[in-house]
């Protein structure tokens, strides 16, 4: 993209609506400057996307790629149990990459962004010489003092998994095999739009935080990998019972055989993992069943060192900590 | 860099000292937390530099690299008054980058942010298949209610500007003619450090936001462009003295000649430039000599429709905005 300048362009990417009443001035300075809530603590994280490293033009398009680089920020919000405010973007974009192209990817991250009422506060558009890049930073709230660390599980307590795991995984797989152009049957639609468009789940986020304590991390690397992160954290075992994994009709029609590998290792579902007492378990699904969301109870914390086992049939089987690291 | 993972990597990037007690989790869960202060506004802030595109290891160290996409940052947060407390860094490594070297731009980093007391509390790290990125979110604050933006010039301001300018841009001239290595006398060492490890101006942007009224810009582009969009955002004109810009004695040393173009359109100066009233000026200018930090009235503030002028020997001639621009 070489056809106009910085300064038309942030003005073209500009929102002409806000959302979050306390923004005093957001894109045209020098900083974004907000007021700040009484009641709240902050929570701030950053998730950068790589062409070729973690997306493809061949797996998503411009429009998916924004979605998802808004997507993966918003989960990690929900993943603390926050709401998230506002965002700013770093787009390093190659000459290859046209206009229309460029537009599309914060169209992709505008849309998602109504929908979860988030502001674009700032950023910064530079030139690339070689891939795209796209890197997002959110910045969201939660009430005073609650925390939602991966670090709070303790023994006794419930394991549970929101909605379905592994459908990414496959959908990317499918992605990889007929490109984004292909006709799929509704099974497999399914499959990939789980991987291009993940639904980032604030909602059970908040209900989570509305509880006692809480463990949780969202699924980003796949239920092994996150456990692990869990159980490392609160230095506990965590034991998963393998006949109960949420898996998805169409992920079991699309393989069987795979189906586990997909849940256990493939990541990017953006699902939650957590842990909370058996009473506030009760309590939590009692709210998830009224609103018809799937939560499944799929574990149980037990004393340890910070270990995952997958129980098959009675049968304990150590579960690694493996799954996306972009240094193997 | 590919021998080690980004686990053990991020374990050793982890800061194991806090300058600000409200951070309640940094790095190692989903997201950073934060509390907030109760009399404070917020200023956030993201700058991405690109290898071969804003530094070359030609003429930027490692360490002095981290040290630059930090500063910058913190020269935003300088030019709307505020305090930098927080910093996050997405940073995208080649696989010809060496462990050490990306260790080295780390240490850049961290070293400025004992200097500024600001905190890493989160990031993101990635493969890059082409060249190093790197971009920092910053996150600082600001008394409630004071707002250091361009649009706040009036007719019968004084405009000021801090330190010297110039600087910066005849030191990329020598390191793209000689390198870093190069043996530079003294005079050619202030330049080309003040081009590799720029001082944001904290300070000074702190005691302008005690004053009434001040528009502010961060020097990044070259006084032309910031006097630009100050005039354009308040809808003023400014005329700028020649004569008065304030040129160091090494940079006149180096060029007498084209000290006044590095001056006006070189940029990465990260002085600030701004307008106050006259009777604020005073104030401030007092303070500033108490300090002896040098502050130098430039020009002043007229009705117009946001142009800039610079006056020579009586003359006027319109100053237009033209300075880095990454798409041109």
């Amino acid at each position: 993209m070489t056809i106009y300048d910085e300064f038309a362009f942030i003005d073209k990417i500009k929102p002409n609506k806000i959302h979050n009443q306390q923004l005093i001035a957001g894109i045209g300075d020098d900083a974004a400057l907000v007021g700040l809530p009484q009641d709240r603590d902050q929570i701030i994280c950053l998730d950068t996307m790589v062409e070729d490293v973690h997306f493809t033009t061949k797996t998503m398009s411009p429009n998916q790629i924004g979605h998802k680089a808004l997507a993966v920020n918003i989960s990690d919000i929900a993943a603390m149990g926050g709401i998230p405010a506002y965002y700013l973007v770093s787009i390093a974009i190659p000459k290859t990459w046209s206009q229309v192209d460029v537009e599309a990817i914060y169209e992709g991250m505008h849309k998602l962004s109504e929908a979860y009422q988030v502001d674009l506060i700032g950023g910064d558009t530079v030139f690339s010489p070689g891939p795209l890049m796209v890197s997002v930073t959110l910045i969201g709230y939660i009430e005073k003092g609650k925390k939602l660390l991966r670090s709070n599980a303790r023994p006794g307590d419930v394991v549970f998994i929101t909605g379905t795991v592994g459908d990414s995984a496959a959908g990317l797989d499918l992605l990889l095999k007929h490109g984004s152009n292909y006709s799929y049957n509704n099974s497999e639609t399914y499959l990939t739009e789980r991987h291009q468009l993940p639904s980032p789940r604030v909602e059970i986020g908040c209900h989570l935080a509305i509880l006692d304590r809480v463990s949780l991390n969202d699924i980003s690397d796949g239920v092994a990998s996150e456990a692990n992160e869990i159980a490392k954290a609160s230095n506990v075992d965590i034991h998963l019972d393998e006949q109960k994994l949420p898996l998805s009709n169409q992920l079991l029609h699309y393989s069987q055989e795979r189906a586990m590998e997909y849940a256990l290792f493939g990541g990017e579902d953006f699902e939650l993992i957590g842990t909370t007492s058996a009473t506030d378990w009760e309590v939590f699904q009692q709210q998830m069943v009224e609103q018809n969301i799937l939560v499944t109870k799929v574990g149980s914390v037990v004393e340890g060192k910070g270990e995952v086992y997958l129980s098959t049939k009675g049968t304990l089987t150590l579960l690694e900590k493996r799954g996306y690291n972009h240094f193997k």
